[in-house]
């Protein structure tokens, strides 16, 4: 059976202050991030879409040329291949989804 | 910008006891539920993928003949098509997410 405890998987730091944790299946990534506080995720794009749910704290979130700040409770959705950013304005658990599967957070 | 609060979602009951709110991506569906204690969920398969996030709680979860009891931290990964079937020993805050999206959750 395909469980795993995330307490036995090992943090990556995918950005300066950005740590995850990835589980993957056939066609998804799901990544649980831990963000130090006043971390800047620069402006990206992916071919993967993607579901940001903001668990605890402050994330401000720019897709495309507009800007939200995310708390516990919202969930944006990012298609694919449009330009995103990011700065966690206090420490911050996101939980990301991806369709497909990350492969570059797999190695 | 497509962000929403869970707070403004209407939460469903799928199953007595699993009460789910939903949103969909083009491709994925990520299901916030919270479940009653000693809720059961009867065995079924679908067409999805799914990956199952214990947040809070207790939940058996059946796959195939086998059953594993999670907690908190643990992620399952079901693949299509695999009868699972699930019961919660105490009430439980669980993420689901799906590939491709359910369309029976977009109703």
């Amino acid at each position: 059976m395909n469980i795993k405890n995330l307490t036995n998987i090992k943090e990556k730091e995918i950005v300066p202050g950005f740590h995850g944790k990835f589980v993957h299946s056939e066609n998804m990534t799901i990544a649980y991030w831990h963000i130090d506080a006043r971390s800047i995720l620069p402006e990206h794009t992916h071919i993967h879409e993607q579901i940001v749910n903001v668990m605890e704290g402050t994330l401000k979130l720019k897709i495309e040329n507009e800007t939200q700040t995310l708390t516990a409770g919202h969930v944006a959705v990012i298609p694919p291949n449009v330009p995103h950013s990011g700065e966690a304005v206090t420490a911050c658990t996101v939980i990301d989804v991806f369709y497909p599967a990350r492969k570059d957070y797999q190695k």
